[in-house]
């Protein structure tokens, strides 16, 4: 089967650089089978990245590389990651746009040489390592190379400060992960995490928004919650998501990716 | 040669959810290549999506599976669907979104049985069926599966509620079928609606524009017609459009996709 | 290998355009594989598409087919083109599209002739090339036709109005190419016109902004630039670029794509 590869970024739609990365795979690695998860990653927004990248991923065959590069730091010190699962491989820049995926099974984590990889350096742009550095890479992983070919082991991968849920007495807070485009709100919350913190509960009607929302009901579509409060439901990524029929729930509870949400566990 | 399937969606470009769909298609029938139609069909625009649909499809290869998700309806009763013609196989929910196909040589349509698809219900999410149940038939049409082997013929499949273009008179009654990102007004009328409404007239310079525009040319080109009027033109889907040079029509006459226009037919 | 086409374009994301001109090429040319460069040239900035071309092609492998639509001349007097490097073709419209590849290694290039390819004039849309005419084309590439069998020698593409960058005494003035999605200004000084106008320079520390922006300095990264203020770095795609740290250069200059730009060499 042809080697594949999907790409991230928050290159956005317009110039050259998609382009660009697109070119060298398919140069580097002859009958590549490019697939792009998104572009539209907002610029710079490493968190958004790791929520996409984590919700993706896994629906792409066995023997997938993933490049995903969202990177403010590029040329600076930060290091350039091969990340793997028993099934996908990852290349990256190592800024925490890999966080979610250290909980999903990533067994091995590499930091890429580009003298190992065969680059010149004068031919690495210090302002475009997608195209110079991380496709280079993803094309020798397509290609079949093992990443200890060019890459050195590494332990301490970058993570983003989310806190993991957790449970005060009658209270669990959870960051948010995402806010989609249409303002649902992605919470950190699985039903392993529910029934750890929450043991016997069976599902998220253990759970109620405080104040003005208290009362929250589950639903199992946008259409059978109620209008014009936010609800809960199993969103498809596989997290807890506060929603709202038509409305935008993160508008309803304030609330942003990266911050925290605090719900009531009933008694 | 290798099995198409081409997407079309209101996902927008941004968030997992276009990726995944494609995860799910290279997984479950590898080697099948991926074209898009769009992904940015307004949201929920269910007349928007049938038009792109039906502009796009028929330069697509015979065989190709055309898999398209524009969806307000998901986890409702609304029925999913395999739609065929002679060349081309259709995947989607039962809302309309394949209204404009049923004049385009649909000669079968059947609703999807997701346990005779080998769907174990557990794993489908009632908030995305694009990726856990239009993807897989997708897939299974693209492997070569009959539809009969997981689907059922349906007679009546949802149909937007467009009226046809008819004749009254001395007036033509058209509905709108689309306003493209130019504000240019594609009607639904072809040159063989024409010919049956207005027999002999061998073309659009039989109709006028009422009111303000009455006068209306016919032209070839964009540059080709008046300066700050609305005038005629045969669109590259095959509908009349109604344009203006370095204008948007749809405001000079005040209409919008899914309402009606009203030509005069010219003596 | 499969023949590869890359599709540059200002038909944006929305319409059936993209898909119909991707079903032409897959119809035409079994097989084939599309990479998209970019759909988002902003409708109808010839120089935009020009540079964005001209900045990814050379990224693709040997034998790529670029084709390219930004034509606001569609079903003008404009001839349709075919241009050639060494290595790689283009299919466009002969409106200064190609302007900056001539100064990239084009040795050929040629006019379409429709009959030729074996198009029917009747089933050429006057509003869509893209589709009709400059698809085809490109598939006959792809399927590794010789251009002579369907197009005819010139020797007078049409050129954009850009000015050579030039040096004047203790003035350099060059146009600007691009002001990309960050505000970015590209110019149109590469390493090599540098030392051409600035012998011995070894780089671009010497020239200097005028006026406000004067003591100028040039960085490798964009933070390793002074805040505030713009600086220079040498940019990804070749070409001397003008940037600011997380502030737009092109507002800080007052200049747009297509305008010049003047240094001072410093002495």
């Amino acid at each position: 089967m042809a080697p594949l590869v999907t790409l991230l970024s928050d290159f956005g739609p317009a110039g050259p650089y998609v382009g660009a990365v697109r070119g060298v795979l398919l140069a580097r690695c002859p009958g590549v089978v490019l697939a792009d998860i998104t572009h539209a990653v907002p610029p710079q927004d490493v968190l958004a990245g790791a929520f996409v990248l984590r919700a993706a991923f896994p629906w792409f065959p066995p023997g997938t590389v993933h490049l995903a590069v969202v990177d403010p730091g590029v040329g600076g010190p930060r290091r350039a990651l091969v990340a793997r699962t028993a099934e996908h491989a990852f290349v990256g820049p190592d800024n925490g746009l890999f966080t979610l995926l250290y909980d999903a099974g990533v067994h091995d984590v590499y930091e890429i040489d580009p003298l190992r990889l065969g680059l010149d350096p004068a031919h690495v742009s210090p302002t475009f390592h997608g195209r110079d550095l991380f496709a280079p890479a993803a094309a020798a992983l397509a290609r079949g190379t093992d990443p200890a070919a060019f890459a050195t082991p590494v332990t301490d991968p970058v993570r983003l400060p989310l806190a993991a849920p957790a449970r005060d007495g009658a209270w669990l807070r959870t960051p948010v992960l995402h806010v989609d485009t249409f303002g649902n709100v992605v919470t950190a919350v699985t039903p392993g995490v529910l029934e750890r913190l929450v043991p016997g509960s069976r599902g998220a009607a253990a759970l109620d928004l405080p104040g003005p929302w208290s009362g929250t009901v589950l639903a199992h579509t946008f259409a059978a919650g109620p209008h014009g409060r936010p609800f809960l439901l199993w969103g498809s990524s596989g997290y807890l998501e506060v929603v709202a029929d038509r409305q935008r729930a993160d508008r309803l509870l304030g609330v942003q990716a990266g911050e925290a949400l605090t719900f009531a566990v009933r008694g």
